[in-house]
């Protein structure tokens, strides 16, 4: 099967509620950066996908950044006089903040409301938060938790532990035709939150799943990272593979229904962002581009100025712009299967138009071919209707002397990638057309 | 006489009236692709101009096409029971199919409509169909005329021959002062039809006959060919003077009162595109550019990748855009006398641009010259609007620095081609400039 | 003091004050492009910053112009039948025709008339006009004095006299870190004319002081000269010097209330342009940009061919778009002292652009750097806004690669110029940034 095969024959609507179950799956595990919570995640996608986990000590020096202490919790409440748990852990792992070191004590009404984390203006939702650098204990609850809180003491228990142990994360590696490398890219270290983090987890098996079906040209590799640190920890242990990236993805946010965004690459105007914004614009649906910026996911890393990588960012509605961003409301009810699988058939697209997206020479290239003869013109002349296909044909015919790419073609052309890519077939196949890479290699010999 | 003052002497009515007359006269013949209408038409032309005749051989390869052989007719019919000419190419010769076999027998009704091609959106009209590559015989009549046939069979005859012979196409050469060329191309093929095909031949004709009187830099080129067969022909009959070829224009639809539409060359930015839109956005008239499409008149040959020559074409409402096209209503009701000469005169202007565009040396580069003591400065400071000349004098010295063209500094100042020129030639006669190659020459030596 | 620290402590009330006092002062004195008003003019500011005065023999050929005979006026009336003045140059020096030749005699209405400028559409205005290069004798009256002459004869006398003598310019250099240059040009010709000149001084001046204070990188030269022929003047005796002109402004009209213009230079997107329109748009004010056009003050010869300076003008509301432009309305009514204050401060805001934009490298390129570990972040992690000294912090490290100014970045980013420049200042002082010379050098060692 070839890429575009497999982009024709995709079922959203199956590979949508496919992932959405792995995402139910997800959902109940309490992650973090490091941790037994982080692993379960990754045993959970070997089922999935043959994706290998990595164990970096505690310690390990990555750039200007030191591997953790590795985090893990059991247990944590607050109770009142009656022993009745009035904020549970068990209940919701959000309530927790994210890396506190244990506690279990006494304390005043006053103490405990400078260790508490709450949402006013959204009274029934619980905060998310961490402190992975400095060392502290807390509970996010809800407005009207806080509000109950009356009593002059409660007892307080987080039965974590922060000690040496690793930081993990998940690869997964398909080789491809050449070593040149796509990178997809997602963090899996919130706990249970939904669109921001899992919706990139589930997305990105998916398109893993439906690219090990089939022969690439270019190689891909997958990460499963926790944000920040675990890219950084990757690219510290994989310098000499930097050089083979080619084109790379962060995807986050793509599960909720709002319209789709990309967010460029420090370069701006990469093939993956050309690439990325043809996709969207010829999908028939409402979408926003951004500039680059250094803030936002792990694309932050990957387009440091040292390695400056081809690696843009999709999402849907991008982090901090939706209400429910970094609360308990970023949950099973926000994202949306048909989301999901949208956004997965957006992934294709942009992987069948970097895989299709070659260049070619126009064998004929001192006036039209007659196209007529070979069967690929209408037969009775003066019809004002061209058909799109004989634009199309047109279109790659004149731009193909070994410098327009096909991508090239459909952008000045104003026609879509695959009008475009399937003219470019049919050329190639009445050898009007040649890749410029097999005409150079002939020529030099 | 200079093209500057040919240009400012052109009297477009009487020209445009010229042009229609003889518009009239091509209008009856029946013209193909190959073929004694076209030899006529040239025949014609040729009493204005002394153009050229040229004849390829039948079977003659022309790159990836081969010379058709040549089609002649003398009549056709349809007639009824009664021997009535239902359909008569006598009346009309869009009725038959152009390039139709031969054929001369009776058929069934059922069999006839097979043959037939009408507009039913348009119940008067006679469509334009060809069928140049694929033998077959056919009749194009209105609507109306089709619905009045409702006997059971007719006798069908076509008087045509398609033998070997030749293609014809006409050629105008005007040397100038340098052998880099300005080529005008139209085609001619089309049979009664005068907006798409006629106005094209008479505005360059009308072109020729005005620059044919001067003396000018550039050479000029008139061909005068049946579309694409021709341009394809030409070009490959004479590899070795497109390297000569430095702007060229193709001209059609030139003659109804639509506004002007300039489309680009394959080059996008090249001299001739930049000339014809600052030609026209200085007209004082609405007017319309469209960026190159490999769709179109003969610039598709010109503009093919091995040749890519900076070629537009001049078009007022474009091929397609008006719905005579291609039908008996693109006839002599629907070109204008005014129109053609309109168009006659952005041709000139466009002409003159391009011998006028120098690259020019301030010899005082060192601060302003003191215009006002050589007269060409007003003689009381103080006065708040400077005239627009003197504008265009400091723009022209700022500017010449042997690096801007004068169509450089017209399109930096927003002034016309013209008033740049006219403060150009001032500033020369008073030596403060110097066309940059005298000054590179002089250097050498 | 750094020019930081003089950008933010400089009082733009109490700078307006004073600027606007020194006005006043300059106000009544009788310049022209030579003679006593312009050396009393210099005087003056010479007692607020140590000017040279430079001066040139009349005749002296600076490139295509001569330097002028000198003028100097002791007296100027129109008397009635009755010996009383009836246009007296002692009531506004506006009255004579600037560098009128001597005369004394009686004359006829008629003839007067044809000596006589005046301005139908503000009756009570006097227009400013000169006859630099033409000799003549002229009045400059209102349309109401106009009216009133009646008579049939009366007494002209203008006490002039146009004789070999000096052209006088003042000059002041600030010798910086490097002898690259900053050049502030502004004309000091006009009499009794507010806007249009004394603005330009005052503020120059106003600048000098301030700059006289303070270290700085580049080297700063100041220019009062007479308009057009002091350019021309300075630049023909100071070739050798124009190399090291790096960034320039001429400031004119830069007294009244109106919004901001900066005038591009002729390279368009020199280092001054994009600082000039940065300060402007992070000014949280209105202003317009214009392109350069080689017609308005100094520019003209700074930006003429040969030299090419990086050279724009910053004025309020620019030349002959007021319509007190040129006339006796030109007065300390309409320059007001806040307008001077503000621009000013927009001066001292450019050059503190100019002295702080540096390029540096990153020096932690791989990944980000770990802020929150030398107290740069904030503690507490998944707060939704982040701070703008944060976002600035991760721009500039991210563009911190060698090749990107702070400018660049400030201009990517959207963030001010004052931003960045403090976030790369704490940059620098965590070790995390370089000066990209100073990586240079130290790897040459």
């Amino acid at each position: 099967m070839t890429i575009t095969e497999l982009q024709s024959g995709l079922d959203r609507e199956v590979s949508g509620r496919e992932m959405y179950a792995l995402m139910a799956e997800l959902y109940p595990i309490c992650r973090s950066i490091t941790g037994n919570g982080f692993r379960a995640t990754l045993a959970n996608l070997e089922r999935q996908i043959p994706l290998i986990q990595h164990e970096v000590p505690t310690g390990t020096q990555v750039f200007d950044w030191t591997v953790p202490r590795e985090w893990n919790i059991r247990d944590a409440y607050i109770k009142n006089a009656r022993g009745e748990r009035v904020v549970d852990f068990q209940r919701h792992n959000l309530h927790v903040l994210n890396y506190s070191v244990p506690v279990s004590r006494r304390v005043s009404l006053e103490e405990l409301k400078q260790h508490l984390f709450t949402l006013p203006e959204h009274p029934d939702w619980i905060p998310y938060r961490t402190s992975y650098y400095r060392e502290q204990w807390g509970f996010c609850v809800t407005a009207r938790q806080l509000a109950q809180l009356t009593e002059p003491e409660y007892e307080v228990c987080i039965d974590s532990s922060l000690e040496p142990g690793h930081l993990t994360y998940g690869e997964l590696y398909l080789p491809g035709e050449t070593p040149d490398e796509v990178l997809i890219s997602c963090h899996a270290c919130h706990p249970s939150l939904c669109n921001d983090n899992l919706s990139g987890v589930v997305v990105a098996t998916g398109l893993a799943k439906n690219l090990a079906r089939i022969a690439c040209r270019y190689s891909y590799r997958f990460l499963f990272i926790p944000g920040t640190i675990g890219s950084i920890t990757w690219l510290s242990r994989n310098e000499e593979k930097v050089a083979s990236i080619r084109h790379g993805l962060v995807l986050a946010c793509v599960g909720d229904p709002g319209k789709f965004h990309y967010k460029r690459s420090r370069q701006g105007m990469a093939e993956i962002d050309r690439a990325a914004v043809h996709v969207l614009q010829h999908s028939g649906l409402e979408f926003a581009v951004a500039d680059f910026d250094p803030y936002g996911y792990d694309e932050r890393q990957y387009c440091s100025p040292a390695f400056d990588l081809a690696v843009g960012c999709l999402s849907r509605t991008p982090h901090g712009q939706f209400p429910e961003y970094h609360t308990s409301a970023d949950n099973l009810e926000l994202v949306r299967p048909d989301a999901l699988g949208e956004s997965l058939a957006r992934c294709v697209a942009i992987v069948a138009l970097l895989e299709n997206n070659r260049t070619y020479c126009n064998l004929q290239p001192r006036c039209e071919p007659q196209l007529g003869k070979r069967g690929l013109y209408r037969a009775i002349g003066g019809v004002q209707d061209a058909q799109q296909t004989e634009k199309a044909m047109l279109w790659v015919l004149n731009l193909s002397d070994g410098k327009h790419s096909l991508l090239d073609i459909a952008e000045r052309s104003g026609l879509s990638f695959d009008v475009i890519h399937t003219a470019a077939a049919a050329l190639v196949e009445h050898e009007l057309l040649k890749d410029v890479l097999e005409v150079t290699s002939s020529a030099g010999r």
